[in-house]
């Protein structure tokens, strides 16, 4: 069952609300003898961490992250290993302003999960959205910072690709500009262009939407399963997971539908040395099992449901209000997603690295024919 | 874990190949005293069935089910009733014509899973595809029509909604037009204009992608669960398992990255009847729990790989080779992905109805507003 | 989940019910390329069968096992192997005597499972106990054969060692002797002497109880897992599962309370080759890990609750009912538990090693001091 | 999969060693609105808290409990209740006394995880026993503090039965008495006897063995499942699962092997009110399901391994030892087994309670006649 954890075989559940004393994770199945220390973990976090720009929200959040257990330093070693037991992560909320929430209390604000959360519940942590926090996701970046110990030689790469209507120059396309700017884009000359049309979204008292494209090179062939245990399928539920996420693609994805099968299909030749293809609309994945090309997906998020412009909603007891959010809120949700995207690729990787060498054994990074 | 499993309380497992024997499922977990004949069952695989029209693929399959366990039908009783034990049912192979298949035995098909099983197990049943044939759909389309059982009141609509590059127009979207053309297309006009499209794709040897859309209405809010067990999250895994889908999409999804927070705001109105929702971009779902309004989800399908043109790839010696598939193929796969679509969305909701009953020990079919 | 499923990487479903058309099991997470076919799990199977003495229910079954799936002779190959995907099994009922069940349809026989179903589940099949059958456990024995297969160093040993009051004398133990009679029993004697003690039983309509042990040599060290997946959890949860039985030890079981520290230390000592202990209380396990030494369980078996000697009970209705069963009955189920335990035995290694292996990514067979 | 979690729908995850940080758990699947506060686990802690009298280990530990997540106090409501998000439950470490720990480091000490996780992980967290500490216990007394409101009727008693080899006399047996003596032994007299005798085994430098019981009362019948998901297997594999257990029994356990049919067979009656049996040999279930009777199992704790005592042993280089544990240990855990065995009752409960509830939508808390 999975109401608050995800993986098999490298697993972690996460806890806590937005407003509470912590949030945190617990890692299970990672193997032992891995070095591992805060500071592995912190250098993501603070990749995702708010107040970094003005196009992130205003909570100062430290998010300093502590390892409470799973890793241990033998006087006998000069660094701090996993020890295959549990490894338990906690940050400790510093911002959480104390103040009146009766107003949120019992509103219902339009695409918020309050309502949601209040029917199946009957009670709901209000404050700051409670466990529907955007705030959860840290925990996501870190346990993604050590399932990436696992998968060391793959390269993961993210970025927005696309902001409300304005998309990226696929020519511009570099994954090295992404720490460059404030939105994690790959196309240098949008992000520039993005600035000024963010900051009139924000100064409107509106929200936007955004598509992210998470790749990942040098994924070993074989991972995944054939038909329920699809790579791809787990890789869909693991980004429908983040918070605000309304569409997952993987390759060509919706594309594809347009496509004839000659347009679509990824022709193979070998060189003697190396597999290629003449495309990679599978998007790295072929019957669930990974090719070795490109894992390649895209997932859409829609605008902050918190903005200043009011809209139009009710309260828990059926009467009409209007709904206006002043906190702190991101003017778009899809720029923090990145580091988010880029944890929950490496965590489904890890987690199907384990299953794959459960099944042979032992991970060949490349394929190679058979001799005749 | 999750190789051939799909869902927690109610699970169902496939096996079979595509030219082995037989190809069946059990379904685990389905609730005792729910009438169940065969009948009601074939009902369903009836729609999926290759050899209905020109666009499907020529294979004759009768597809007719047996139940080897699970129901009873006590003395006493006028009807036969599911026990609580696992429903193990069965369809025997009959149209696996027998030839030589030296060529598919070493080809690697671009689009196939056949490099990618061989990488991963060193062997693979290549005979009709085996274990990665579409065949093994009939299987999730047979415990979908269980899966209704345990869901009664709800209501699952779904149809192609795009055919290559030709879209419906929703003006036009009529759910009861879906069984009068041969595309399970809920738009009459197109689906007249799509038969020549399909015919010439057909003709030049191709094959061609589409879009499907499900839609459950009379979804009780309050399924689902916050983080990872989302039913959004449940639900594009689902449909991600299906062969060939590229992308998932609920309610707005990519659409929703173009919109402000404004234009996405679902806006929520009580009569004292009946909540009501301005529309329905959330596609039913909000925070990963069902709202009551109509769950959506699309997704999209590739081309059909198997085509007879031909492309080039490599076989599993790494010598180049021409692939021409000559055998019988469905010229647009998504077709036939619309009873598997709805079996997969009822295979959800059972799933979530039951790890809701667990929670709250009941399920509300509707919302209603607190008393002050 | 886990009603009618065992195992998580090494995962069998089983299904049917005792007087239905069929029997069967999905083995899913098998790894490929291992040699299997029917006669490999036959051979087991008739061990198990019904028929085979006096001393063993009278119901004629022969128990032939069909491969449905996941076995594949590519025509390169002079073997049938595993594919990877799932073994589908299945044994028809062939001696399901059709007669008037109204009796044993009402009554809730004191000992077996009757009143527990139908208050679990309102309705059960009550033709031979359906479901609650030992006739399920024909399953676990051909799934335990694939299991076997994953672990082929390992040796399996089991026997009756105690009928009744009446314990082996453990100077004579030989395994060696389980298939010379008609109990499992290591000990020629005993089994001589138990010939007349099982026909007394019998003949005054009676039944007895039973303990089986069984013993798995060359377990690698290293399986299991330190707090919830303990190996010897898992071994108890397995052996606990199969009908009738009470009790399970591990190693010295329940006679470690009356041990002091001392008593029960298990000295290691290293000569040079081998690790070797000065005995075996903790049978085979420490902190729920293997440590190379013999696996070692114990568990016991209630008497078969079905006898010709009359008990009281009531009805579904609450009234009182005397309670007479005349079918074929084992007068000790113990007996035909023995390869049953064994194949629960070996599907714990099997899954256990697989798990082994994801973490590690591969299994040494023995422990070996480190240098240095 | 489970290598630190246990349960399915009420499910609990623990994390930490012996002498790191802290130590705690994540329970997930916990219903909402359901009162909780510190206290109401605190109680339970207090029971099992090491340094209660002179026989368990002196070592200081308060275990105060904090509640870092998944309650809630709204300020319309006058408790704190639960709001059905993860709860995360810490005890932090404060008397780890800092030593020299490099003899510790390199022996194996028999009886111990030492060698074990050695082999497996090629690391570990030796001080204190690191994971294998039955330190981790106090988490599963917290988690089962929880379970318990889940079951509200149902009454947990469980005592020590056995010490060495003196058993108490079943003609006292008296629940009431448990909490009078330091061995939460149900029968005073065998209690005061006790005393002098563990003074001996301690003054010795040994450890002693014992066998403790648990009873589950108010069980409401239909907990469990037919086959995998049994009540007593998953009951047996949670007992199995606390350290230093070597057997578990249900009902009339090992000793149901020497009974008749007869003998064994708990006969029933309807008063018209009641459902009664003429005994509990079952031990409250039936085909792996509950019937109402009390539920009833035993489990064996062997000798604590740690003693004053000098045993033989090796180093991970193999070399010849001499172990003596000169720390702060129970001279019997057997004792602080106790709220373990309850905890670990009432987590099965439980979570059988929710997996019903979710099949069934409502629990019946007794059977009834249907009506003819």
């Amino acid at each position: 069952m999975s109401h608050n954890s995800f993986g098999h075989l490298f697993r972690f559940t996460t806890w806590g609300e937005s407003h509470g004393p912590a949030i945190g994770c617990v890692v299970d199945g990672c193997p032992s003898n891995i070095e591992l220390s805060e500071s592995d973990i912190q250098h993501h976090l603070n990749r995702r961490k708010p107040g970094q720009s003005r196009f992130t929200t205003q909570r100062k959040e430290p998010d300093e992250v502590k390892i409470l257990s799973g890793v241990f330093q033998d006087d006998r070693l000069e660094k701090q290993v996993t020890t295959g037991t549990p490894i338990s992560l906690m940050i400790e909320n510093v911002d959480q302003r104390s103040k009146d929430y009766s107003n949120i209390r019992d509103q219902y604000r339009p695409g918020h999960a309050d309502i949601a959360y209040d029917h199946k519940y009957g009670v709901r942590d209000y404050r700051g959205g409670g466990r529907s926090s955007a705030r959860e996701t840290a925990m996501r970046v870190a346990a993604g910072a050590i399932a990436r110990k696992i998968i060391p030689n793959v390269k993961i790469k993210a970025g927005v690709v696309q902001l409300g209507p304005h998309k990226i120059d696929r020519a511009r396309l570099n994954w090295d500009e992404v720490d460059n700017n404030p939105f994690f884009c790959p196309d240098p000359v949008a992000a520039k262009e993005w600035e000024s049309y963010l900051d009139g979204i924000r100064k409107q008292g509106l929200s936007i939407g955004a598509i992210i494209e998470v790749v990942a090179e040098n994924v070993p062939p074989g991972l995944g399963a054939p038909v329920y245990g699809k790579l791809d399928s787990d890789l869909s539920a693991a980004m429908m997971t983040i918070n605000a996420v309304k569409g997952v693609e993987i390759g060509a994805g919706f594309q594809s539908a347009e496509f004839t099968g000659l347009d679509n299909a990824d022709e193979m030749t070998w060189d003697g040395d190396k597999l290629d293809f003449s495309n990679n609309h599978a998007g790295g994945v072929l019957g669930g099992i990974s090719t070795g090309q490109p894992l390649v997906t895209r997932f859409a998020i829609k605008p902050t449901s918190s903005m200043l412009s009011p809209v139009k909603s009710i309260n828990r007891y059926g009467e009409s209000v209007e709904v206006v959010t002043k906190g702190r809120h991101d003017p778009c949700v899809g720029i923090r997603a990145v580091p988010v995207g880029e944890a929950m690729m490496a965590i489904v990787l890890a987690d199907h690295y384990l299953r794959h060498q459960a099944i042979v054994g032992h991970v060949d990074e490349h394929w190679s024919p058979k001799i005749k």
